[in-house]
């Protein structure tokens, strides 16, 4: 008997045929079919990943039930319909980023998944990297210590989005990220986000966001499509030690520093408080190796994983929550000068439906 | 007969030395006495540059009519006293930086200067460096085209200072920078700052710092004195071209890309008019070579230049005077959670007192 | 009609499925068939690129006039008798590298394809990358003017080959670059070679080569299956500039120093010859933009315009022949602790054959 | 009483201040003379480093009773007639690299000095840096391993010397590490070296030299002037760690890879021999945090050590020896294109003379 779960993969352009390539190579999954609008897109892939089915009406993909989930790679504004549909057919769904295009809708959804008790899961890739798996599970084991701050960077000369902004073209998998790795998620109570269109695109190209995290540290998020050079990096600062990630260093991506300040606190005389109480630790860096395996191939064990223990995926629909309450918020402050603005709590809601 | 300028060095601390190392070579200047309230420390730095006079008395040496200038290194919040007292006796002045500990007063000692016709100078070391000097040349130039967004990094693992947060201790370095390289100086109408103390220091240890520059382009800053990494970079993004400038790589400090985005005017039907209109620019990378000398030199000379020249120096006392205009509203936005904050105009009571 | 060549892939393991995908997308070729002894293999293969014909026995393949040329990518000691049999069949053959597993049997096939008057090319495909097409182009219009020397580094923790020592493993790709860069192509009448085999595996894990180069330059390759860190570099100095191709930077592959020495030759007095008649070059460095594309595609290219213009392709028989020739020299020197070893002229018997 | 040793400094050009400038401010050494020929650059440095006393003729230095040791640092062919004259005399004498200008004048300064019971030592400055300090500390741990391999590279757009190659200007540096580092020193049999002149400078510009170490290892160094960048560093493989020394990163010059090969020698069966017993490790990155100190400093230290402990210095003239009668025969083998050439042992004679 198969024990495999089956599945769909809806929207044959950018991102599905990485889905499907790596749900038909993955040995929890069995790919049975891929639906787009476009039959020809449709049949080159399904052709590519081994001739399985071709479906172009989602009504007659989701009526069928030889389909346990459906991984849904169509363009952000279309998400909703798509996945209300999916969930309603009794369907686990995961979702390419973002999960909706506004927090409302992405609300709907994860309320939608819960009442029927199935798995929705948002795709952030780049929470399944090796690089930031290891993040995670050196920030679990305290190895870190306390976070200080976050400060992450992902410029580059990149495209121009029709129909988003830098900040909500990029800035999602910096966000994605810090709400995978931090113990309580991404949880800011306000956000600042100053940006500038010196071009006149018609919306920002330069994006800077930062918000408070937990214990008075700071996290900060950089993007820009106009840098000549490329950096993905991340500097994540703990009391014990701090983790730089640098993505486009395959020889060393990760380097931990046991190099920082500390500051006791005992009481002392006032006067010289200061010099008997601060000191510099300037040790060792380590860089532990990594595993190579593709990201995606993780995520599609997570979902098989999430379906099957039935517990939430660990980039569950209330990260992708999350997410979008804090570029929502970034949105408002753009727009009243980079001040402070608070992210709606989508916890209170949530609550009710459990 | 001697043509050269007579100069005497005001405090024999940490950067004293440096400044009198680079006087006694000047062939602008002869370096005739160096003053602290320590006469030992003040022996030992006048044995070491050519065994010149020593005093202890800053009002005997401002008394003394064989000097026409003093450079002074003393603690900031000494600046002004010693600043105002040497400029009411006739002395050309050029000052550590900050020019003085607050704006109001730096105020005060620029229209002191003004008011009796002697050069008042900033000595933002920076500046006179090949790099920087090689950015105002080509921003001059028109090189870069318009000016679309600045960023600049300065982070360390640095001491935390005693007497003031991070913003005031490495942002005068970024502020002074862009100050001498835009044509128009800095002269930002609003500022947001960020920042934080996640180790109970009792000031900020990280900062950002944001503001406006001229045609929707922006700036920033980041400072940090909790990364173990050391980088030191600015990015100064024109319609042209963009600078990348790392100043701790010394085999390419400047690298300028001809790469970016054009987005042409032109009215278009709307439905494809992004499509049609932007382009984007692949082109080479250029790294000028940098002439070697040492930047206290070069602002030894452009002080001499001035004095001689009667013309304001490069980095004025109104340079100083507009980053610490700068740095007071940072304080004000950090108050007030990064929130936009005011620059106090200097030119309107300069205006009267010319 | 369609203009376009036909050819098939014999040999579908580790190089093939390349090959194949990139003949199956040329606008020069049409790709019909897949040959390999693994029946499952082959299918696979034919499958993904298009569906189309798979053979297990080469004389029946060879034996098909629909088809114009063979690219061969079966193991290195099968070489000589595909592409012999394919030759006398009449078919077009490009092999992978390296031509043969003997200069001898290499020379066979030059003379075999020469006197049919068909291409025999040598896929080497770094000749096709970018960067080495914009290294050939710079040399050949004399912008690094005369060459004074050429370093090569392509060091890695490397596979230890069941067959083959470092040097043949790794050093034909330096080889056929130097060869396809250099205007006269890689002719040096000695080699050395030293290496090492510091764990007994049998054979040398570490290698380094040198020679030399027309006007009293020298070229050196250093290989290694060792080291932790990948390093793949090259530098090539010139009398009027340096080049250094950095194949791990894909920020900046290319850079062009305008740095360097020159010794003007004017008779002077001898004592102070040297100092009056050295100078140094500090100008600006250079890295021009590349374009994107993948070298297989240039490489099928350039097959095809070879076989329709009836000229030898820029990697043909004999490159390939002056690699091994190379390579065989420098197994003779391994073997005499590295001394000067004459390396076989392959032009003598050519003439003959013309 | 003062416990310091008294010491003066021969010769007062390019490296004499660096060696005043240290001796002046170590706990161990009382620095009482500066002595040149030229008297006024004697007197400036002398003032330099605290008002001592000036001598221009070495006779009358050496007759004084107060002075233990000297520190030459005159051109290297003044080595000997200025050492031997300092030991004859009784004095201790550390001297400025290389020892001599041959190995048979070294070999007479060692004897001289061992014969009086005086230390020589050669001031083989990297070896005092804190990173190669911490080099030879983890090789004596046997933290590497044995030792497989060892490539060093040092080249740079460097001045062309008016009297040595580019070997004997640069490799010395390399070859003293590897003599520091190693535990049993440098004592190749045998060495071969190629070079070039392309330029027509009347000497090697460009230098390549390698030579077998213990079990079957192997070491290569590479110098050059004609870079137009700059690269120092060593790779030194060990069987259970790999080290790579980037002496131009000060934010990680060490870096120690467990990355490597290893081969079972267990007896298998023949067939599958090599299948079965080579296995990779990918293992973790670590780099050592090093202290911050000059490297002068220590050498000083170890200098007055020896002389106080009656033991040889760590660089003793021994080590200065070893490096000369590399550099000899690399010369020989220079002059015979590459071909390996016997190292002439310097212990038998010095095995006489114990």
């Amino acid at each position: 008997m198969d024990q495999r779960l089956r599945i769909a993969v809806v929207g044959a352009g950018y991102w599905g045929p990485n889905l499907a390539r790596n749900f038909s190579t993955s040995p929890d999954w069995e790919l049975v079919a891929i639906c787009d609008l476009d039959q020809d897109r449709a049949q080159k892939l399904a052709d590519r990943v081994g001739r399985i089915d071709v479906e172009t009406d989602l009504d007659v993909l989701l009526a069928r039930d030889d389909i346990d989930a459906i991984a849904v790679a169509t363009p952000a504004r279309t998400h909703h319909p798509v996945v209300m549909a999916a969930l309603r057919a009794g369907k686990h769904v995961v979702v390419e980023k973002p999960l909706a295009d506004t927090r409302e809708r992405a609300l709907e959804m994860v309320e939608e998944a819960a009442s029927r008790g199935l798995t929705l899961m948002a795709d952030h890739t780049y929470c399944y990297t090796p690089a930031v798996l290891k993040i995670r599970e050196l920030i679990a084991e305290d190895y870190l210590g306390d976070i200080l701050f976050i400060d992450s960077v992902r410029i580059n000369l990149g495209l121009i989005q029709p129909d988003v902004d830098v900040l909500w073209d990029l800035a999602p998998h910096d966000l994605s990220i810090i709400d995978f790795v931090l113990p309580g998620g991404l949880t800011p109570p306000t956000v600042s986000a100053h940006g500038a269109d010196p071009l006149g695109a018609g919306k920002a190209c330069i994006g800077y966001l930062q918000f408070p995290l937990e214990g008075g540290a700071m996290a900060h998020v950089h993007v820009n499509w106009l840098s000549p050079t490329k950096i993905r990096s991340m500097i994540i600062g703990g009391t014990k030690r701090t983790l730089v990630w640098d993505d486009l260093n395959p020889q060393q991506r990760l380097s931990i520093y046991d190099r920082g300040v500390d500051l006791a606190q005992q009481s002392v005389d006032e006067a010289d408080r200061r010099a008997s109480t601060i000191s510099y630790r300037l040790g060792d860096t380590w860089s532990p190796a990594l595993p190579e395996h593709e990201a995606l191939a993780a995520m599609a064990e997570e979902f098989a994983a999430s379906i099957r223990g039935s517990r939430p995926a660990r980039t569950d629909g209330r990260a992708g929550l999350r997410v979008l309450s804090v570029l929502e918020a970034a949105s408002t402050s753009l727009a009243v000068h980079g001040n402070s603005t608070n992210v709606e709590s989508s916890e209170a809601r949530e609550e009710v439906t459990r």
